[in-house]
């Protein structure tokens, strides 16, 4: 057999592979849909199954032995990056996964499936204690796995590296000190303006059918393909993908508070663009595979925040929207502008401005860091949660509902995933810079509603390169600066100065 | 291992099996619901990879050993039915099962989502030449298997006894024929008719948000638990399991034809009452499984037609759906209940009257059995088909939408599956005989709407009993009395007698 021959086997057998994933993300995107309430434990157990199969193919002894004979070849040195990344990354997950007995990867499996339903059930009724059991049952399977992972590094850099590979949470919390004096700095600069923007307009309530109708509306215009996708409805919008052709996005609606579903939207077309931007060829393939979560991030920030709150965008949008939510007369661009850049402490992350949000992230970056090391049991975490919400927000929150229980993410044991949100803040501004050098003036284009020139560049410098290349240098390549905070900092500053008349 | 040992063993790989068809079936739900166009093709290989998993788990030959064991052990003659039924027919099917070989397997799968796929357009389009392809290749996968499973019977009856074991198509031909004489006779009798319902009421618009409303409601009044299912919308109505609490119904609205949506919800929601009434304790299981298509053909047209035509539905029904509808001012529940069974020869099966309903499906009987035998090119079907529709009931179609495009089942590989509808039908009015004779006057039941004692009736004699007994055993335990065409024609003629004033 020759390498090339060799690689095509490994290849056939990850898409296989990827078919099965697919097939789970289908299996759990019903159960965000619309799953019928007693359905629950049984969907677990597919799921379960399913996990099982997938993870007994990632760790085939013989696709191990055909991956060392590859990274061995002149291919994995010589060949076309797609084909030697893809051995360099099957390699190395395998090893990984490799660590992890197949009873642990079902266990975990079944443990966020139910735990996704009990948080479910926990958050409509404000129950922590409904919760609880299984948040500790959860992050003991991580714990467990973590222990299995990490060599010499910490146990949370172990997971973190799953979602940001080669992130470590010693230089996060540098970069994330620096940011926070920063961002706090800039509050108190805020809330000492004498012109803050009332917010008034986001009050207006708009039926949800209309902003149904906006929602599909913007998906599309940002250039979110349908016929590769839809959008739907759930208690924690996201986004996912369950084919090279069928990337969903998922929102939820509240009538009286217009923002939420708009910027939701807005957020997971940005991931929505980001996965229809893939090459489709190679899906299934590092390749055809986002680079990490803060990647991802960068993506989703970069349309929500960065484009969907900037003033050209209003200048755009007001006109068109106006009409379609038929709730907005005596209001013009300019106030919407102001209203969707007012900074305020909140309790609810996905709701939070772009300054404080990187706040909410830390909280839980600290306190799912002491969950994992111990230091904290998690029978006192609503008390950390709250304590910390006090400490740099300075507000405490009346119910668990929008306390710790607000995120879905512990619960489906995304533990480490968090700080990628705050990377893909830092990375959304450094390309955002970028793409203002290599293109010109951004803001004349968006005011005319053309999006295209963005996203091409984004397809180009991001997109079309998969995982071909490890975040940071991902990031480098496009920017062609190192990882830094301060793009984000200035673009703040430069934004809430004129509308806080700071 | 004792035999109950191996039994359990024989058990658990059957309930793992299903975990992987329930998969398969949320699949295709989802297929069937808002697949985003250009998914079809990912879509496909997903279901072929399953399905060529779960026939290689039905065919393992080492489960096929231990059935073969348990089937000479005592377990197989003195166990309780459920066990004795379980082996029997796991061993049946196992059989069955090994005579296919993987490739057609895979090969009828890919084909059949593609072709569903394919039909969808087609019949969108009014096109006869972009189904007919994948008309042929099918039915010369599914004559393929024919030829494989059949000894000495016919082709048809081999694929005939999947959906209907041991049912003969040279039988059905029998009752079919004297069926046919009646229901011919009665239809010219109707015809002559000087007081036939005018059908106006039916043609009133009802906006399709109170029709969803009343769908939901009427499904939830007879007995459908909603926490176990749910209602969504579809091209061609349908109930489908994907879990031993999760089965769900599909139904279509027509703004400007309000009984397509409400009758197919009824029905529909039939077939969901059968599957909801299954002991969950055995799903994947014969006794956790449907007995056979026409057992649950009985289900859906008693509560579509016996119950949901009936005179004291209407009146029990008209004044609660009246306000729901706002558009009946001037009617009265007489009026709905003779427009409900105006009688008059159609293009459309699904919207068919009860009367000519079976001559629809005795023209699709005729047509599969001359194109599996290959007597019938398929190219020559659409002439056939519309021959077939002028002679039989005096009609000729406009379009192939209207015409051989019309169903779903034949692009679904579904050949041999017709017959059941009408067996359906004659199952459903002996099974209203005999509850009446047990329970004693039902009208005035229906009248207050209390279906309770009608569900649990047919709960205890049918669904209870899973895949115990042989269909044909079935209804003669439930009835007292084997197959007869006769209660369904008397049932017609009673019915319709006083309203055409005869």
């Amino acid at each position: 057999m020759t390498d090339e021959q060799t690689f095509q086997q490994v290849a056939d057998h990850f898409r296989e592979t990827a078919l099965l994933e697919a097939t789970s993300a289908m299996l759990e995107w019903d159960e965000r849909t619309g799953l019928p309430t007693r359905a629950g434990a049984y969907r677990a157990e597919q799921i379960t199954l399913l996990s099982g199969m997938i993870h007994r193919r990632k760790t085939d002894p013989h696709i191990g032995e055909l991956l060392e004979r590859l990274a061995a070849s002149p291919l994995a040195t010589e060949g076309q990056l797609p084909i030697t990344a893809s051995i360099a990354r099957l390699l190395k997950n395998f090893h990984r996964n490799s660590r992890l007995p197949i009873d642990l990867v079902e266990a975990t499996s079944r443990a966020t499936v139910l735990g996704q339903q009990a948080w479910e059930k926990a958050r409509a009724s404000d129950s922590w204690e409904l919760f609880r059991p299984h948040l500790k049952e959860i992050f003991g399977l991580r714990r467990r796995e973590a222990e299995l992972l990490c060599d010499d590094g910490s146990l949370y850099d172990a997971l973190l590296d799953q979602y940001e590979e080669g992130a470590k949470s010693e230089e996060l919390t540098k970069v994330f000190a620096s940011l926070r004096d920063e961002l706090v700095q800039l509050v108190q600069d805020l809330q000492a303006s004498r012109h803050p923007p009332s917010g008034a307009s986001w009050q207006r309530s708009v039926p949800v059918d209309r902003q149904r109708k906006i929602s599909h509306w913007i998906a599309e215009r940002i250039g979110y393909q349908f016929e590769r996708g839809r959008l739907d409805e759930t208690s924690h919008p996201f986004c996912t993908t369950l084919g090279p052709d069928d990337c969903r996005i998922l929102t939820r609606y509240q009538a009286d508070y217009f923002p939420s579903a708009f910027y939701s939207t807005l957020h997971e077309t940005g991931h929505g663009l980001y996965e229809q931007g893939l090459p489709t060829d190679w899906y299934g393939l590092p390749p055809g595979t986002y680079a990490s979560l803060g990647v991802h991030e960068s993506q989703s920030r970069l349309w929500e925040n960065f484009i969907g709150r900037s003033q050209p965008f209003w200048q755009w949008a007001f006109p068109q929207m106006a009409p379609m939510s038929d709730c907005w007369q005596g209001l013009d661009a300019q106030t919407l502008y102001r209203d969707a850049n007012r900074v305020e402490p909140s309790l609810v992350r996905v709701e939070a401005d772009e300054v404080t949000y990187n706040l909410h992230i830390l909280i839980r970056f600290e306190i799912e860091q002491a969950l994992l090391s111990g230091d904290l049991p998690v029978d006192d975490a609503p008390q950390a949660w709250n304590e910390r919400y006090e400490h740099y927000l300075g507000i405490k929150p009346p119910s668990h509902s929008d306390g710790i229980l607000q995120d879905v993410h512990w619960s489906a044991g995304l533990v480490g995933y968090f700080p990628t949100y705050t990377l893909g803040n830092l990375y959304g501004a450094q390309l955002m810079e970028a793409m203002q050098r290599e293109l010109g003036e951004l803001d004349p284009l968006i005011a005319k509603g053309q999006f295209q020139p963005l996203l091409s560049w984004l397809r180009g410098t991001i997109h079309k390169h998969g995982a071909c290349y490890h975040p940071v240098q991902l990031i480098e390549n496009a920017c062609s600066q190192p990882l830094d905070a301060r793009p984000l900092v200035k673009y703040l500053r430069d934004k809430l100065t004129p509308i806080y008349e700071l």
